[in-house]
């Protein structure tokens, strides 16, 4: 099986824009090694996160399925126990399915230990680190506060610090993370306003370049024993806003590309949107003071991240794997920067739910394809079929929910999803409070098709609804409008067909039920629905039959 | 915890109908012990099964979960591995969970050894037994054809019968679901035309005694050591149609009750019932020379049920454990028995998918509601979190998808659900291939509300809509009705309010949730949407105060 399939070299950047690249219309910005990329492969220009928030985004990709289907609705919601991942399959598949970097995977303790799973056993390290072998773990949230470290590991990167001579206390936050005030303190990343100085750390000891050099570790330590898919998982160019020199001032506010935002957003608004522009997100990256530092800031960590895909690319020229690897780019959501008056993601507007997706496969069979853009509907869950298709697995699709892209990127013409689907849990979140809502209520779902985009909420509203085509910037909320009521009811036929898909039928394969239609129950004499014996194949009986022993004589 | 609980007797029938008991208003057919328990308690009027069928019925009750959401959606389609049971649920609470008798449940062998579970740890088999620890496991279901056994285990009840002296190769079907023909043959069960004779069996060796025994036994072994969960679960009086003397011949053709079916049924069919309606079982069933003589086996095998209840009532109040068990009686499913010419399950009409559901509290709580009838309506995966509250324990109502009956046995008024939901996969049947279907468009669904029904067949068609009020037979398919689109358009909403529920985000309760509404992030360092520190508290940026070491210091 494996013996031919390409590498996979999965490569994950976290909260990038979709559209913050020079080929995807970055009028600022250029990214020339991701454009190598796209060069190169596919570029889909309308792929979705399955939630546009870190851990249940990740959790999708991971395991191939929606929210809804694995229950990891938000951060550090615990995937539970019995999960089929990427790595399960590409491992039954015949290939070897390795982490390099983040996945904000939380693992289901109770879970574990109520099946005796150990942690540091094989196949209880698999369980509690999303399906990967881990060449190296570090999600890059090494934040600490007055009750200690957001994330309790052990911190590779912090450790790498400190061997480099960084000896502050959390070297992650204190340089990496942070510059330094005019007072010689230091100035945290976290606030923004310190947005626009260096990182108090030599660039090529910040996050991206090293994470860069571990995954060209793994690759060297893996030449010759191909294949093998890696999920090199990039921290940047999520927040903290900061990046060090020479990245910290090479865009200025003359780069920044022009708000999309309008007051009638804010007129009327849906509640739960209304809840959303009134949090303290909204109002910090409402102002255009915040903006002016972040954006350049945020230009300079993006910039840092295509050099060191130059190195990879490069790395992987050199040494002739360019041939044999297959290069995965995307996201895990995106990053609002003051669009629509919001800060982050964790809502549906373009900014935040679509993502990057480039896919360059090197095999002739692609050649068709290269250098274009697909504008179909894609599903990040796409990948781990992808990656299982290209592996030479047969896609168990009673379990993997999202669809093999290896035929999209042949030029192979096939009908496609009507409609995509992303959710999200706000749960946890303040605007949960706001609005006065139990934890079950707190659920987004997102229904997009070529034209429109329907925005669900459970809890009793009426839904959000924008016309894509007449209305690109998603300005004009016709979730009301009685014109559109066709429209609406269409696009909750489609949430409503996906509502009602089985999803947790994962242990017998469509294959296997067709099979059984062929008269199983017979051939193990289970017989209904007969009078006498007529119709009734004489083999069937034959376990049947015979002289009774009267029961006195028993 | 289960200090103070009381022991629970989870009696389940297989294939019992709501309406064949004398309390529930059959006119010929006496169940004296099976009144006796309604008399002590609450007789639920309303009950449905999660599925018109064995095993994913039993799946959904032993999970407290629906069909949708656990996924085992047909016989044998394996219960995947990290579904948390009843007997986990109450094993937390402190009560253990036995099994004596069936339960259908098919392990996911697969699964398992995915996660390194051997069947024969403590855990494996917990898993593997749908969470119960096995005072006894027999299916009941030791029926053999050309490819072998339908179950491929050891038989308990075969190896008691040869004990016994019954030598025969399968003595199961040879004596106890077999009579003896004019020629001294074998004369199956499985044939219908034998249902008449007596089964060649002492009543004392067949299956309801002989597990009404293993009960006894189980309780004489536990008595001192309370308080306890039993699953008592027969086999009977589900098929093969065929009963020992003298049960065989307690009742005639006079006692049959009016068969319920209308011409009308069959004109016009909705297309999935008239594949129904075109299968083996309904033939067989539309036959009244069929009903004539199953209907009276199927009497006196129920007749022999409450024979032995009466024996286990006895032996309780005998043994003063009366006053400290709860005692439940329901079954997994019903039986057409020719009723809407059908046979079998498999569909939603009551005679299939209600069931008997009497429940008698001892405790002084429960007194102001015994022997009365409740009309509300109850899924049956009411009864694991009945259960868990039962031994004291906290009901993980982010796990289990049923709510505590106890304030309905203590009489205490509260909101109940306007809707219960039944599901179907019929997809490994002949009416699948029949239909042209494909494995997932082979699913139904029923929604019931107090006055209306509406099945809902994936698919492409339209439902089937039934006025219980108007039309309490079931005879009248509104389902294409105009008049009537209102109330189809309510179903569904029901339908799909149901559909989006949360059913996998089972890591996390809603109390966790609230609880991590409360500035959790913050807490640990994640200081989101601040520019400077205006409105930070001091606390949390003093993790990230103090003086800064120049780069080039390190």
């Amino acid at each position: 099986m494996g013996k031919t399939a390409p590498n996979i070299l999965f490569i994950m950047y976290d909260q990038l824009r979709f559209d913050y690249l020079s080929c995807a219309g970055h009028k600022t910005l250029e990214t020339p090694n991701f454009d190598r990329v796209a060069a190169r492969g596919v570029r889909f220009d309308r792929a979705y996160c399955q939630s546009p928030v870190c851990g249940s985004s990740r959790m999708s990709t991971y395991t191939g399925r929606y929210v809804s289907s694995h229950g990891a609705a938000y951060n550090n919601f615990p995937l539970k126990v019995g999960e089929i991942t990427m790595g399960d399959h590409l491992r039954k598949a015949g290939m070897d399915c390795w982490l390099i970097g983040k996945t904000h995977m939380k693992a289901d303790s109770e879970g574990m230990a109520r099946l005796g799973l150990a942690p540091d056993s094989v196949i209880g390290a698999r369980v509690g680190e999303c399906g990967f072998d881990i060449w190296l773990r570090d999600d890059g949230l090494w934040a600490e506060g007055p009750k200690g470290f957001y994330d309790q590991r052990r911190s590779p990167y912090n450790a790498y610090l400190r061997e480099k001579g960084y000896t502050d206390h959390n070297p992650w936050h204190d340089h990496a993370n942070a510059g330094i005030d005019g007072d010689g303190d230091i100035a945290s990343g976290f606030l923004m306003k310190h947005a626009g100085k260096p990182a108090n750390i030599r660039e090529g000891d910040s996050e991206t370049p090293w994470l860069t050099d571990r995954a060209i570790d793994f690759m060297e330590a893996k030449r010759g024993r191909d294949p093998w898919c890696a999920h090199l998982s990039y921290i940047k160019p999520h927040w903290p806003y900061i990046v060090p020199a020479p990245y910290h001032d090479m865009y200025g506010i003359e780069d920044i590309q022009p708000v999309v935002r309008s007051d009638k957003e804010r007129t009327d608004a849906h509640p739960v949107f209304d809840a959303y522009l009134h949090g303290k997100l909204s109002a910090a990256f409402s102002r255009n003071d915040v903006r002016d530092v972040v954006i350049p800031a945020y230009m300079g960590l993006i910039k840092q991240c295509d050099d060191h895909l130059g190195r990879i690319l490069d790395y992987l020229d050199e040494t002739g794997q360019a041939e044999k690897t297959v290069i995965v780019l995307t996201s895990d959501h995106g990053d609002y920067m003051g669009d629509h008056w919001m800060g982050e993601k964790d809502f549906f507007h373009d900014p935040s739910v679509r993502v990057p997706l480039i896919i360059a496969d090197p095999r002739s069979e692609a050649d068709a394809t290269r250098g274009t853009v697909s504008s179909k509907l894609i599903e990040q869950i796409d990948l781990a079929a992808t990656f299982v298709d290209m592996a030479g697995g047969k896609v168990a699709d009673h379990i993997l929910e999202g669809r093999s892209l290896v035929p999209l990127l042949r030029g192979e013409e096939s009908e496609w999803r009507d409609f995509a689907i992303s959710e999200y849990d706000y749960s946890t979140s303040p605007m949960a409070d706001r609005l006065g809502l139990a934890p079950r209520d707190c659920r987004l779902f997102m229904v997009v098709t070529e034209r429109w985009k329907l925005i669900h909420a459970e809890g009793g509203f009426s839904p959000m609804l924008f016309d894509l085509e007449v209305d690109p910037q998603e300005f004009t909320d016709l979730g009301t409008s009685a014109d559109h009521a066709e429209i609406i009811a269409q696009m909750y036929d489609h949430l409503h067909h996906w509502a009602k898909r089985q999803s947790q039928r994962t242990t017998i394969s469509d294959e296997e039920i067709r099979a059984r239609r062929q008269g199983g129950p017979e051939q193990v004499g289970i017989l209904m629905g007969y009078y006498g014996d007529e119709g009734l194949p004489e083999e069937f009986t034959a376990a049947y039959q015979g002289k009774a022993t009267p029961v006195e004589e028993n």
